[in-house]
């Protein structure tokens, strides 16, 4: 028995993207989905009122700093994440290994886990498989990752064949270690870096783990979009069918359309509300930054064609004001803006698997939007 | 004709204080008043769906801030203030004047108006009150205010008795300048500090020239409440029954409460946004701040009297988490409370007042709120 499943539902007959639903304890989302980031129990600046509003199935929310702030004993004893931030949808947590490896300092990686410093105040601390399915089953997620080792872009072969064997015992010590597997269901992470045969090896040795669902890990750390699509393109056929497949800390519109298309069923990423803070936003016409002073008298929404609160309602010279201003309210409007605009995007992928014709929208959305198109596929 | 009426409902037969409505080109609002407080055309980190729902009648907004940015020409092209941040009800804008004696640098006051240095950036700046008026004008608020000198505390009888003058001087060139009295009520200032003669003869220029309202200003400027209240009992018995009467800058709950028992009817302040970004909350049972190490592990609501949407959600431990990570929604949530708090608190004034029992609700009030009651007034 598993507590998340994957309903297929059709296949885009153009691109071979997949269509389908993912069944949680807390509900059901359709896939390709996009999951907006909820870093401390928070996606910033808005409600879960409004993460509905704008179209979020799922959300994603950060073991690492839930670990550090508040604690996953105070979150335990409010009986759970999803009743501690009031979301009563379905929850991924991370594991924590990508921000020991992205934040921490002093890291010291051994067969056990890893030994760091806390990034703000540098204090001792230790991550290990059992310690991450401990702290994952304390916070209650539909959605658990194992505790993987993330390696730099680039590393050495040789770096990444033993990192890649070490996630493979570690993620049998999560499954070994997790309590709780009818409530929550533990993915596995495909790592590998840029190396086919590594990653067909990490591939293999999870799968044979017969996790409830598969992540791929590593990418979109920096290297080219090519080699992203090439190792996509790769590892995707060797995981199976009938479970769910996502791509970690893929964000951008394009990478979102081109993962789809190499059978992805769901992303994550800070992109969207990040850059909504600095004041850049998606629009159908591409990004705009709305600072520019050209916007300082435009009263147009932000995005002529989008369908949003934020766009039915308050003009570019007045969210200019407000970011300019440092208006908390400003980054409220942006925020919302763009993670409507991406969750608006993937429904727009998953009504073009439907009707066999992702890579016609990919054609039509990357030349509204501006992309180059060096990494179509062909069909 | 004038934009702003007032219209009484009845007066408190054991206080005094009054219960009516004030009419305006948006719409109209119940009276006592608080007014939350909109510096940049927005009311810190609330949108203006959520200061409906907390029961904000009317807004105030800053004409220092909005001349300096984005620029009142601007607003005016948008369609004024009201379409510009979308709020619909009334707006009431000072005249800039407490501002530019507050925050700016180098002031020179002369008969013409006040030449000083903008508080960010240094440059020079002249306000007038021809020009507030051109400024307020351009806004497009409900309610817009003389422009006066606002003299520090303690000031001397002599400075202030020179002050009274001239701000009586500056009210008949501001109604004379005031382009638009058919939209937009134009109300009065009395000044005067602590001296009660010279607030008599504030109250008694002002009067004579027939202003739809009438504000008393610099009160809550440091000086201690029993002042305030003296000088209060003293001004109000002088203002025409038929004109709204607001008390510029207050909105400690005491001071809403013995200022309605004076006889005001509409009251401004920072003071529940301001210190709601402090971590500071308003409840039935007093000030706490959530800061505090003791909610770390604290489910109960902020207030378990409050029904406002922020304690009928969310527990002290998830915000104090969120205020404790710099997290713009736990903000969010301790400004919508603390509004939500005292724009019940009116609600509750009114109540008391059409049930002729104001002053056993602000003994209770008192109690429960642990404010000492030293200036309680013999009913």
């Amino acid at each position: 028995m598993t507590a998340v499943t994957y309903e297929h539902i059709k296949t885009c007959k153009q691109t071979g993207a997949r269509l389908g639903i993912v069944h949680t304890p807390h509900g059901s989302f359709e896939t390709p989905a996009f999951m907006p980031v909820g870093t401390q129990a928070t996606v910033k600046t808005l409600s879960p009122e409004e993460l509905k509003e704008v179209g979020a199935g799922i959300i994603l929310s950060n073991t690492y700093h839930l670990w550090l702030r508040p604690g996953q004993d105070i979150i335990e004893e409010a009986g759970g994440l999803h009743k501690f931030m009031n979301w009563d949808r379905p929850i991924l947590t991370d594991s924590g290994g990508f921000q020991v490896f992205s934040l921490s300092e002093f890291r010291k990686i051994e067969e056990e886990g890893v030994h760091f410093r806390h990034h703000l105040n540098g204090s001792k601390l230790f991550l290990s498989p059992e310690k991450a399915m401990e702290i994952q089953n304390s916070l209650g997620a539909d959605i658990m990752m194992a505790f993987d080792e993330c390696p730099p872009f680039p590393a050495t072969r040789e770096y990444m064949k033993a990192s890649v064997e070490r996630t493979s015992r570690w993620a049998e010590r999560c499954l070994g270690a997790h309590a709780r597997p009818a409530d929550q269901a533990l993915f596995g992470i495909i790592q590998g870096g840029e190396f086919e045969d590594l990653r067909a090896q990490s591939a293999k040795d999870l799968v044979s783990l017969d996790f409830p669902g598969y992540a791929i890990g590593g990418l979109s750390v920096g290297e080219p979009k090519d080699i992203m699509n090439r190792i996509l393109e790769h590892t995707t056929p060797l995981l199976p069918q009938d479970k769910p497949r996502y791509l970690m800390g893929v964000g951008s519109p394009d990478s979102l359309i081109d993962g789809a298309i190499r059978g992805i069923d769901m992303f994550d990423c800070v992109l969207p509300t990040r850059i909504a803070r600095n004041g850049t936003l998606m629009t159908s016409e591409g990004r705009l930054n709305i600072r520019n002073a050209k916007f300082e008298r435009d009263f147009r929404p932000l995005d002529e064609k989008c369908s949003c609160h934020v766009c039915k309602t308050y003009s570019r010279a007045y969210i200019r004001h407000l970011i300019r201003a440092d208006e908390t309210f400003g980054i409220r409007l942006t925020s919302y803006h763009n993670l409507h605009f991406l969750l608006n995007l993937m429904e727009q992928v998953r009504d073009a698997i439907r009707h066999d014709r992702l890579g016609d929208f990919r054609e039509e959305f990357f030349e509204s939007y501006g992309f180059n198109k060096p990494n179509a596929k062909n069909f």
